[in-house]
C-alpha cells in the first residue's frame, strides 16, 4: 500500500494555484503543525479558510495553542481529502485517492478593523450565506476572538487520483482491480431542542445539504 | 464560531482509550507533524492504523520524510474526524462536530520479522478483508517498504459534540439553530481499465461500500 505522500508520488506534485484553492474551497479542516516553547512538534486540528491572498484561522483568546502560533513562530499548514481507495491486485500497489496541500508561513493577528469581515468569512465558509442570516457579532464577541491570517506564498499540492500500477504479471492473475471513489457525505438535519416553534430552516441550512 | 480546539472546549477532552480506538477505527488519515533537520516544523497527511498498543504508518524507503521520522525524534501525530456543524443563531456560537486525538511519540521501525504481518494490519485498515484476497508481498516489495511503529503511550482526545448554546436572548430572536451531522460518504465502484473479464467484485469491496 502507498502512503499518502510519498517519493513515488513526488510526480503528483501540482503548482496550479487553482488546486490549491479548490481544495480550501472542499475541506476547511487544516493541521496547523508548530514547535512548542521548547521546541517540540505540536499539531492542532482547526478550520481554516481562504480570504484572497491569505488563510485565515482563529478562535478564543483564551486559547493557548493559538497564543503561541500567534508570537510570529514558523508553522505547518496541512490539509488533506481523502477521494477513493486505489484498490490494486497487489497490496504494494494499493493506495489513497487524495489531494493534499502544505502550507509554510507564520500566522499575523489581523487587525481589529478587519476583524468583523475576516469572522464573516469564517462563518461563511463552513455554511455560505449563514452570516446574513444571524445578527452582528458584538464587541464583546469580537473582543473574545482571535484572528489570524498567513500569507498563501510558500505552499504546495499533491493530488493522487489514477487508477491501479499493476505488474503485468499481477494483471494476468485472478485478483480485481478497480477503485472506490468517496462522495460528498450523507447529511442529516435536527433542529435544536431548544428551538421556537415557526422558526423555519433558513436558506444556507437548505442550501448546505 | 468556535475553532476545532479552544480552551473553551478543554471540558470535551476524554481520557477514555475506547474514544481513541473508535476514532482510529473510523479514520486512518493522520497529519504527523515533526522537525525538520533545521528544526522547522513539518507535517505530513498519511495513512496510520492501531495494531494492538501501536501505532502504524509505512511509506516506500525512499521517502525523505520517513527516513526523517525514522531517528526517533519526536512526533505529533494529529487525527481529526468532522462529524457535523453546529448552526448557532450567533456566529459566536457556531462550531464544529468533531472527535480528534494527539499521540506523541517517536516512531522506530517494525522489524523485518513483523513488516509482513504489519503490512497486513495496514491494508486491512483501509479495506478490511483485502489482504486475503491478494497475493502475498514479495521479498523485494516488502524491503522497498518502510514500516514504523509507535507506542500508544501519550495522548488525548477532544470530542465536541453538544447543540448550539445560545444566551437566553438570542434564543427568544428569530433565527434558527440546530445541527447538521455528517454520514458516511456515498462511493461508487468503478473497475480498472485493464480488469480482465470473467473477475467479479470480490466480498471486502462489496463489503466496504
Amino acid at each position: 500500500m502507498q502512503p499518502l505522500t510519498s517519493a513515488r508520488l513526488s510526480n503528483k506534485m501540482s503548482t496550479d494555484r487553482a488546486d490549491l484553492d479548490t481544495l480550501l474551497g472542499e475541506t476547511f479542516l487544516a493541521h496547523i503543525a508548530f514547535a512548542d516553547d521548547e521546541g517540540l512538534p505540536r499539531s492542532m486540528p482547526t478550520a481554516v479558510a481562504r480570504w484572497g491572498e491569505r488563510l485565515l484561522t482563529h478562535g478564543s483568546t483564551g486559547s493557548r495553542w493559538l497564543r503561541m502560533i500567534g508570537d510570529g513562530r514558523e508553522v505547518c499548514v496541512s490539509l488533506a481529502q481523502v477521494d477513493g481507495l486505489v484498490v490494486a491486485r497487489t497490496t504494494f500497489e494499493s493506495s489513497v485517492h487524495y489531494r493534499s496541500a502544505t502550507i509554510l508561513g507564520s500566522f499575523t493577528p489581523v487587525g481589529a478593523g478587519d476583524k468583523a469581515a475576516a469572522l464573516e468569512v469564517l462563518t461563511d465558509r463552513l455554511i455560505p450565506g449563514r452570516n446574513a442570516e444571524v445578527r452582528a457579532s458584538s464587541a464583546k464577541e469580537l473582543a473574545a476572538t482571535t484572528i489570524y491570517s498567513m500569507d498563501l506564498d510558500h505552499w504546495s499540492v499533491r493530488i493522487s487520483d489514477g487508477w491501479p500500477e499493476d505488474t503485468d504479471a499481477d494483471v494476468a492473475g485472478q485478483a480485481w482491480a478497480g477503485v472506490i471513489r468517496f462522495g460528498t457525505p450523507a447529511y442529516r438535519i435536527e433542529a435544536a431542542p431548544d428551538l421556537r416553534e415557526g422558526i423555519e430552516m433558513p436558506a444556507s441550512v437548505k442550501a448546505f445539504v
